[in-house]
């Protein structure tokens, strides 16, 4: 389990600063860092799972998500590249909505950065979660489920096929606070790279 | 906020009774009746939010959820009728992937059962609750967000414009219990209105 990764820095977005006050005031819940990511899914119809959020990347906002390469998930978001967060913080009662286009970083990656952003994933995520990429592909029927037991995995071995990083770009951030009742609208302002969001208070 | 409704009948759904038990060993925790709805939103991208669950629709396993006719969700859903529920709960780390049509219930509606069903979700909820449906619409910026108070609702008024019945009817189940690494995926076997469904073991 990633934690909230770095703390935001003074150069961070202003929901960055928000989340991390979130992250840190239900850090005494181990389901703090699991968010629900929505997809757009077969036939163009919406999907929704709980993933675990493993911290930004390196020098900006962007979010990371560990997945398996054979998940449904893949090819859909390869055809329709935009997903939306919903995190709820059920001691604090906040929720940010997150929404951006999603990059998938798998083995066949060409681009030399990306693919050790998918190693350095790899080698923060404990042994016992590696492991799960060794199983059976998600999704398909089982026969029998004790075939996976004893299988070993060097701990020092890189990243296994099946594993994947998924990387959200946030470029709309809806946060609520249901304690204050206050909700507040970002919207990124540009799309070359430099941290200008806008920042709108708009009726719960 | 409604409660799991009415426990599940003999003539239930399979994944129904799983779904009640989960209820029920999370009922100590308030948001364990909160979930995350996805749907399509504009430009085709995925949209994604809290819910409150209201309960089951009386004599099925529709799926009840309140929510205000000037949010964006509504048009969104006219456009593309169909919803994914993620629902985790955080006691017994189980999920619960509901997928199906949505149909929304406002005050346009033409079908008198449907028109009931808006106004016993409307008297189900709290005066306080109601409340929120006489604000200003969702979203739009706030210049003055005082002006709300003093707003009387007389408590015996059926339900005002902004008051929405969403329903969603589910299709498919992919239920995961991270307790015992079990999954299960349960398709709807057919449309006539029949309560057959099918299940399958599938690998986490």
């Amino acid at each position: 389990m990633a934690g909230g990764g770095a703390a935001a820095s003074a150069l961070s977005s202003p929901w960055r600063t928000l989340l991390q006050r979130a992250l840190d005031a239900n850090a005494h819940l181990r389901h703090s860092t699991f968010f629900q990511l929505a997809t757009v899914g077969a036939c163009g119809r919406p999907a929704n799972r709980t993933v675990v959020f493993r911290g930004f990347q390196e020098h900006c906002d962007k979010i990371q998500i560990n997945t398996d390469a054979r998940s449904n998930k893949i090819g859909e978001i390869k055809s329709c590249p935009f997903g939306e967060i919903c995190w709820y913080f059920t001691d604090s009662w906040e929720q940010f909505r997150i929404s951006g286009s999603i990059d998938v970083i798998d083995a066949s990656s060409a681009d030399p950065a990306k693919l050790q952003y998918r190693e350095k994933a790899w080698f923060s995520s404990s042994v016992k979660s590696r492991l799960q990429y060794l199983g059976p592909q998600p999704g398909i029927p089982v026969l029998d489920d004790e075939h996976v037991k004893g299988v070993h995995l060097d701990p020092l071995a890189g990243p296994v096929d099946a594993f994947c990083l998924l990387v959200l770009d946030p470029e709309k951030v809806d946060y609520l606070n249901l304690k204050s009742n206050q909700r507040l609208m970002f919207t990124r302002q540009n799309d070359d790279g430099s941290n200008d969001w806008m920042a709108v208070k708009v009726s719960p």
